[in-house]
């Protein structure tokens, strides 16, 4: 079964991708535990439906379980886990496991990082889009009244352990959702992949193995490289894979987190394409290929809520932002993005004002 | 004036050491300002007494306000203070300043740490105990339901700022409770040093300028070079200035933080030579000499708070607890500090319910 390094010297460590992996999950996470006990973080929903397979694991398994949704990515949230890791005798050399989607996976990390000035963690996504993207590359938050995300830690899982079963029960918008940072991988810089998400992109959201494991196993490959290459997002490189982001992110908070993350993102990359098509950086058709497929695909591509300032005055407060500007992912083509750092924010406002027009 | 270097590969920083350093705080403070204006995290005793300092630097001074006291380590300030420096656009490349003693530095520190996921930051330590020791090494921390410093970050500052005239208007108790830090670097590995602190810690106390002046640069030159050789502890050599914070820390939690940090640092530095005397380490007349300096410095050396049960299960869930058992930084004398992870805690519960008897 597939196996992949994200090399970062003594903080590397292997992505398991393996279907049937948490179903033997005594095999898979008996590495982590402490004398036979394992502290798993959760979310309500994914441990009714799918917590039994740790349960089945043969370890002592100790819960600890946050209502599912975004809004546990909350101050309150991390202080109650973070509290409950300190109550269950949470030790620095020890291994939390966050068993769940991208919510999960940030919250669980997030504390992990700061419980006792960090403890080390697995990642055990059990999402499409936890799967080709979050779980990997160390990149853990919660958001704050300031912003989505905006308070975090870069800190690394001891190792992600994918099992594609976990998808059978996800809920079709959920997988719609994460198959939208699937097609990211091929816009950023791989135009054969992105051919092959037209081919295939239908049979995987129907549920297909083969699918869902050639996407998961070339998006981790892909994430893992260019994490590998710019842990901290310093070097230009990792900031390809906010394609879609800096658009989506504003979609996403004026709506409430209503607008789904892998769906925002979707709406990001179609406006990306088109910006940079209305720039002459990359064809019309090119950009119009881009939303034919996302909306195949099931996924909105139209920006609908909030006014152009309200859009613009979001992402101003983006994390990347340096000096007061906001680097932006445009694109030469399809799998040719690029950094950007020198759009006027004007230009964009005047953008997204012909958006929600249209 | 002395400048001292912490070698930390490309996260190496410098102190400077420098009377009247933040009355020139223009020319200091400068390289670290985004277009003349900088964020500083002070507390309101140290804000009202000194702020003005800053303010009169010349450059755009936004200050983050939080109530003095160990109280403010908490995790409502905290999220006080991040969502603040959120409000005032602090980006990933900003700088923030932390203005005050432990309690400032760690909060502030920690709060650069997450907030968009790490900015910079420089310590300006106003304390004794801040200067000779915490603003040094990038520990930081709040305080948790679960203990002290329990959640936090190893965040490295950008610089340390050390002007010993902040320490004129401290509070008597402040700077002996500082000083107990002072002794701690002679008790480690310096007996020459020790020997100075019987010699000039009472001209120190008195605020003799050059006293200060020497053995501020004596203690971050001592800290810088652990630092540089153990950033996280994690190879036994850092654990070594956690020399009486064991016993300390029990004492500090079970009094409420009634008793300071330096004053249970100097009860445990105490108790960690009478413990080690007993158990044949070190002479009784180390154990003597150490008590006998500390109180003519008017710092206590008895415990006199909780009982010994009491006192151990603060002990187990130390951050440095590792499968269940504590290490101990015992003394084979003065200046011979070594980490003893192989102590029975019965023997520590037996020693100190005769301690609580003397």
């Amino acid at each position: 079964m597939p196996q992949v390094e994200v090399g970062l010297g003594d903080r590397s460590y292997p992505i398991r991708i393996e279907a049937g992996l948490l179903e033997r999950a005594g095999e898979a996470l008996a590495p982590f535990a402490r004398d036979g006990r394992l502290v798993v973080v959760s979310d309500a929903q994914v441990w009714a439906a799918q917590g039994g397979k740790l349960r089945g694991s043969g370890l002592q398994i100790e819960p600890v379980i946050v209502p599912a949704g975004e809004a546990s990515k909350s101050w309150a949230r991390l202080e109650e886990v973070v509290e409950r890791l300190l109550e269950l005798g949470v030790e620095r050399n020890d291994f939390v496991v966050a068993f769940g989607g991208g919510m999960v996976g940030d919250l669980a990390g997030f504390a992990a990082s700061v419980v006792k000035r960090g403890c080390r963690y697995v990642q055990a996504p059990t999402t499409l889009l936890a799967q080709v993207d979050s779980s990997v590359g160390g990149k853990t938050a919660i958001n704050a009244a300031g912003g989505k995300n905006m308070v975090g830690a870069f800190h690394q899982p001891a190792a992600v352990l994918i099992d594609p079963n976990t998808l059978d029960t996800l809920p079709p918008r959920e997988l719609r959702a994460g198959y939208a940072e699937v097609v990211k991988y091929g816009l950023i810089d791989d135009p054969a992949f992105f051919a092959w998400c037209e081919a295939n992109g239908a049979a995987l959201l129907a549920g297909d193995a083969e699918a869902r494991l050639t996407a998961i196993e070339q998006c981790v490959r892909a994430k893992a490289r260019i994490v590998g290459e710019d842990e901290r997002e310093t070097k230009g490189r990792r900031a390809l894979l906010n394609l879609g982001h800096t658009f989506g992110h504003a979609v996403e908070a004026e709506s409430g987190y209503a607008v789904l993350h892998g769906e925002a993102v979707a709406i990001g990359m179609a406006l990306a394409f088109r910006f940079s098509a209305e720039r002459g950086l990359c064809t019309p058709e090119d950009a119009e290929r881009v939303e034919a497929h996302l909306a195949a695909a099931g996924l909105p591509t139209r920006v609908e809520v909030g006014t152009a300032e309200r859009l613009v005055a979001h992402m101003v407060s983006d994390k990347k932002a340096s000096g007061g500007r906001v680097p932006f992912i445009l694109a030469r083509g399809i799998g040719k993005a690029f950094v950007d750092a020198s759009v006027e924010l004007g230009e964009v406002e005047a953008f997204l004002a012909r958006e929600l027009r249209r």
